[in-house]
């Protein structure tokens, strides 16, 4: 098998394989926040990362959200399927955190009353600007239909996501999510799904066991995410 | 009569009257942009947004759109109903103008697929953020029937001003609303409805008659108000 790279991403590659419809998503030890310009190598967060996708992964699958997942290679790497990326990234939020507290002078950890789904426009150039549905339609990125799917997918990942993080002690603040479409036309959830893209608290102590660590120099980037795993791992 | 000062916004003046249901509008000559930190006094401005709201208020009314509007009172004021207001700015866009096309990269003028509804909170200590409906639940500033409910008037709203405007040589390429509750629970929409809050071109030559006139400093800000009142007394 003669790996190509098909993309090279802040903390994850993509590689070909002699399956066309079939790609190798390689988690790294980088870690970015701040749109790539805070970095650093976090040793061993690549392995724990892949390890914690796969379970999320499979548990979405096991509850009806269809993924890109296919299977572990090795505990760097997932075998996927391959999608065209949708230009668009998601973000629900149960609580306030994050960029939102300032925007709106909300405390950090207020409950919602609902879950706030939110979209952005992926693009680097423009620091993945907040749009809403109705330019996703205007621009050309998205139909109605398309959003009316994923809004409808969002609610099922966010209740099945939540109560799961919920049975190992640890809340689920917000996470990131990105759909794709395979080459029959199915959506996919794709991207990610761990601590570098979704926000857990401790349920006891309000501490962050996620990508905030590194964000805010917190400090045990690496030790947090593994305290995640072993938490999902001990359940299983 | 003993009017009291309800509110002193940037630049209108709501006063009470005998009758708690009511309330006097008055359109004052202050011109303001950036959130009022641009400001200046435009002589007459006052009187012709006067006239200009009075005329497409009647408008959207006799099209069955609801709004606060009951009468001209002088030509400084507007009898209107009282209301409580949602905190809520809507926009409508039918062409990328203003902040959107630095934010997206698109340029002025780009005609979009579809309409675009956006929402803003009414907050000016927080430059009235960018939000979107599902914020706007959240937060407990409105409910997703009332939403529903102000989309469908956004809609009807567009297609009536639209084709309004094309028919005095004017393009409506994106505009501002508000709504509120009147005692008895309707939905009106309030504000205003001017070239102050609405961008609008001359068809044939692009050329502002507008606000952006006095944000980016075009001159002729009281002439090109006066142009679009000329234009609207001329069809009527």
């Amino acid at each position: 098998m003669d790996n190509k790279i098909i993309s090279e991403g802040k903390s994850r590659q993509v590689q070909s394989t002699d399956n066309s419809e079939e790609v190798i998503v390689l988690h790294k030890d980088n870690e970015t926040a701040y749109n790539g310009i805070k970095r650093a190598t976090v040793p061993g967060k690549g392995v724990t990362i892949n390890a914690i996708s796969a379970i999320l992964y499979q548990l979405l699958e096991k509850n009806g959200v269809p993924t890109h997942f296919i299977k572990v290679v090795d505990e760097h790497s997932h075998l996927c399927r391959r999608v065209t990326p949708i230009r668009l990234e998601f973000i629900v939020r149960n609580f306030a955190a994050g960029d939102m507290t300032a925007r709106l002078d909300i405390p950090t950890g207020t409950p919602l009353k609902k879950p706030i789904f939110e979209c952005c426009y992926k693009n680097d150039k423009l620091d993945d600007p907040f749009i809403n549905t109705h330019y996703a339609i205007a621009l050309g990125i998205s139909t109605a239909e398309e959003l009316a799917e994923i809004e409808h997918k969002l609610g099922t990942i966010n209740t099945i996501l939540t109560a799961y993080f919920l049975s190992i002690g640890i809340r689920l603040v917000d996470f990131k999510v990105e759909f794709g479409r395979a080459s029959d036309g199915t959506l996919l959830m794709c991207d990610e799904l761990s601590p570098d893209s979704c926000r857990l608290w401790d349920v006891e102590t309000s501490e962050s066991l996620d990508r905030d660590r590194f964000r805010y120099d917190l400090g045990n980037v690496g030790e947090s995410y593994e305290e995640v795993l072993r938490r999902m791992k001990n359940k299983k």
